[in-house]
C-alpha cells in the first residue's frame, strides 16, 4: 500500500470516527442545546448522498465510510430533536 | 454532466457546509457545553489529513471541499476551547 492511501484512509477513519464521541455524549448527557439542528439535519442528507452516491458508482470504500458517519450523525439529528 | 456527479456534488455541497449554521452558532452564543471535544479535534485533523491527500493526489474537487470544511471545524474547535 502507497503513502497516499494510507494518508486517505487515516484521513477517512479521523472523519468517520470524530462523530462517535459527540454521540456518545449526547446519549449521556441528553443536552443538545448547543449543536445546530441545520447542520445535523443537512449533515444527514448530505452524507446520504454520498451513500447513494457511492452505491451508484460502486465505490466501497465510499459506501462504507459513509455509511458508518451517516449511522453516527442520525444519532446525533434524533437526540436533538428529541431533547432540544 | 451525469446524474451520479449531480450526486456526487450535491452531496459534497451538503457534507462541507452544513458545519457553516453551527459555527455562526459558536459564534453567537460562545455556549459550547454540549459540543464534544473529542470529536472536534479528531475531525480537524482529519480533514487536514483529507487535505493533503487531495494535493498528493492532485485531485481539485478533494481540496477545495476539505480546505473549506475544515476551516468550518477549525473555528469551531478554536471556539470549543476558548469557551468550554
Amino acid at each position: 500500500m502507497g503513502i497516499y492511501t494510507i494518508v486517505g484512509l487515516t484521513a477517512a477513519a479521523f472523519t468517520t470516527f470524530s462523530f462517535l464521541p459527540q454521540a456518545i455524549k449526547v446519549i449521556k448527557t441528553k443536552q443538545t442545546k448547543d449543536l445546530s439542528l441545520v447542520m445535523y439535519s443537512v449533515l444527514t442528507i448530505g452524507l446520504f448522498l454520498w451513500l447513494t452516491y457511492g452505491i451508484l458508482v460502486k465505490d466501497i470504500p465510499v459506501i462504507i465510510a459513509n455509511l458508518i458517519t451517516f449511522i453516527f450523525a442520525a444519532i446525533i439529528l434524533i437526540m436533538k430533536i428529541k431533547y432540544k
